[in-house]
């Protein structure tokens, strides 16, 4: 199914709000600010990602015909909120953490300012774009840390949640320093590398195990994975040991072998002592299964010989932390910093800025300040959208980059998998000073 | 963004796979079942949900000219392959539990049976669109159980994986047996009851909470509820009952008042005896924020005076089980029966039939046999895709009736949201012969 939608995709609280705000002269500049309020346990950062999505979709904001012919019936709209919805587009402003940026709780991922009307209609799907490759994002970091010089893939089209999900996950994966992609799709719209292998059925699909790995190899001469858990894994490599000499007369080379099951450590030791005994020494060991930071830890940590890891349905779900408590909150209308208090969701006052400070190369702490305060250190938030157009474009080499340098100064406790004390992050007294 | 991809939204081997096949002369008929290996501890049964999406993705599939042209010029494909690619369609079988229908693992989904090439092809995108509406259907049954006679409404878009997952996900929560959902492009798409009440800004860009429910209530006379936990829900409720005789006296009435914060029970006991004390005992309350079956338990069972409940983040991304261990594999080619034994992930050889036996209205046990076989009970799988073409065309409201229908005839212990003993599947010994 196509999941094409134009503005209508969003809650429609956003709608009856934006006609009572219009209906009441509530129409003046207001600021709306994304942020964390709390990481989930299981995070020590996060990586901010998506923006070119945001913008895209700011850039592109419509109602259709269609949307509108619907909402109007459905919810018998006024025929003046209707036509003014027909002719509404984002014109206003974005401030935000260029992607790539490491960020922590209470700090803006973004600011909107423009009409309230608009800036209050624009919610809920600038939440769902950011958040998750946000999520996925953070969580590819944390599978680079653990994992130096390994290639690492990703793998999780068929378990993501939807089509979007899967082409999104393949380009927060590589923004965070991943490899590439099995997903074809999302190779060709964001030019990410590709990479594949083969599947269980190619190989159940012959009489013969030999037969297979033949079959494949010939076809594909200078780039066969094979796949050698379908019965006996061991049993299997040293079928390709004998299948070598017969393919290597050929000109046909065999890049590597993945294993998807069992003892991942040990296969992997087995496999490599058959090949390397068989000649094989390059020959590489792949693997997948079930793979996160915390797997891939204890396997390079383990010494495996395995050379690269498809990580797929643990990553693209972000299964230990599949959401974050995230939200988008009016920070400022009409020239007045606004806030709210509500029982453990209270929110900060006024559009902010967020300083970082360094020593020696590494990141000692930040300190959230009112926009046109100074601060110490570097600002974090760049403006990025000026009256509805983007100001930069911004390649995803460019922002793997920016991300691999930012890691590089991240506090080592914050580079492990397992919980470390938190980031300091100190709230500027101009902001308390707003609060009653 | 558009998600909108056409049969490249796979992963790169299924096609490296099925060049292969072509080579060597395998296109030979083959099934393939998609099942799910085992539950998460978290679940005690799943609901069939997505073949809607699963036989529409099927009916329209194709490559466009734009992912050809990309594949050939980035893989250096051979001409006669990309040819081949250009005209293929999915003109096979398929069986499928109908939606809304309780299953378990090993239990087939769905079977592919067409030529080897293109059912291997479409693996990638059918698990996508099969687990993720399965995931939140599961859930969303696991809410209704646990609060009968409550209004539950979808509320995830915001915090949902991607575009698509947040239209899946109201239709999967719809069909689970929720009233509707906070999403206008769902209820467009599959004409499902939208809900809505107000968000926090739209207090906030007030100068005061009475002035902001005025509004409100004015612009939406028959049909506002007021979100009443800004900055103090007491007062705020007392406000609502201050200004319910003016609007009375207008002609406007307040529906309901949400609370999204703070202890719900208590907050809405609170709440409930002021808006009593009042005159406004038909006003409702509806409460949100990180719920899910556990916590709808819990309020429920605590007795908390609360009318309807938005469910988002928790359902939208079936947070305590964000995957399924499902797979899609080949159990027949060229007539002979297929199976794999990786370790830990063998599967079991053949096409096959489930059929579900009950006693005094409840289900008792259900038997896997070969698809010939005859069986005592109900068989589950039905034909529902033959050369192509979807045999039948279901309505949600029919899908909904089912589901209720089977919940109804549910154990006791695996309608609570507590894990209960496994519900029994048997293994007929006619599949177990396969085995070697």
């Amino acid at each position: 199914m196509s999941s094409e939608a134009g503005a209508l995709l969003t809650d429609l609280y956003q709608l009856t709000m934006v006609q009572a705000y219009r209906e009441h002269g509530l129409t003046d500049t207001a600021s709306f600010e994304l942020f964390v309020r709390r990481l989930p346990p299981q995070r020590n950062f996060l990586v901010a990602a998506g923006l070119d999505q945001a913008l895209d979709f700011l850039e592109r904001f419509h109602f259709t015909d269609r949307e509108l012919d619907w909402y109007a019936r459905e919810r018998r709209a006024p025929r003046e909120f209707i036509d003014w919805l027909a002719e509404l587009r984002f014109e206003g402003e974005v401030d935000a953490l260029p992607e790539g940026t490491l960020f922590f709780p209470d700090e803006p991922l973004l600011r909107v300012t423009a009409p309230l009307p608009i800036a209050q209609l624009i919610e809920t799907r600038l939440i769902n774009i950011l958040q998750y490759q946000t999520l996925v994002a953070s969580k590819a970091a944390r599978c680079t840390l653990v994992a130096p010089g390994k290639l690492l893939v990703e793998f999780g089209l068929r378990r993501a949640h939807g089509a979007e999900a899967g082409l999104l996950a393949a380009r927060a994966a590589y923004l965070a320093g991943f490899a590439g992609t099995s997903n074809l799709a999302a190779g060709m719209r964001f030019d990410i590398p590709v990479f594949g292998t083969m599947a269980h059925s190619f190989v159940q699909a012959h009489d013969s195990e030999a037969e297979a790995f033949l079959h494949f190899a010939r076809s594909h001469p200078d780039n066969s994975v094979l796949l050698i858990d379908t019965w006996d894994t061991l049993a299997a490599a040293r079928r390709v040991v004998d299948i070598a000499p017969v393919l290597h007369a050929e000109g046909v080379g065999i890049r590597g072998v993945r294993i998807d099951s069992g003892d991942l450590a040990l296969r992997a030791r087995q496999v490599r002592a058959i090949l390397d005994d068989g000649g094989l020494r390059d020959t590489t060991i792949f693997s997948s299964g079930d793979l996160d930071e915390y797997r891939l830890r204890e396997l390079v940590t383990d010494g495996a010989p395995i050379d690269g890891f498809g990580v797929g349905t643990r990553l693209v779900t972000s299964a230990d932390a599949p959401y974050l408590n995230c939200a988008y909150k009016l920070v400022e209308y009409a020239g007045t910093p606004r806030f709210k208090s509500s029982e453990g969701k209270a929110t900060l006052p006024g559009r902010k800025q967020v300083w970082r400070r360094f020593e020696d190369g590494r990141m000692t702490a930040d300190r959230i300040t009112l926009h046109d305060e100074s601060g110490t250190g570097t600002p974090l938030l760049q403006p990025v959208m000026r009256a509805g157009r983007r100001l930069h474009d911004e390649t995803l080499p460019v922002l793997r980059a920016r991300l691999q340098r930012q890691l590089d100064t991240l506090p080592p406790a914050l580079r492990e998998p397992d919980p470390a004390p938190p980031y300091p992050v100190e709230i500027g007294a101009a902001i308390r000073r707003l609060l009653p």
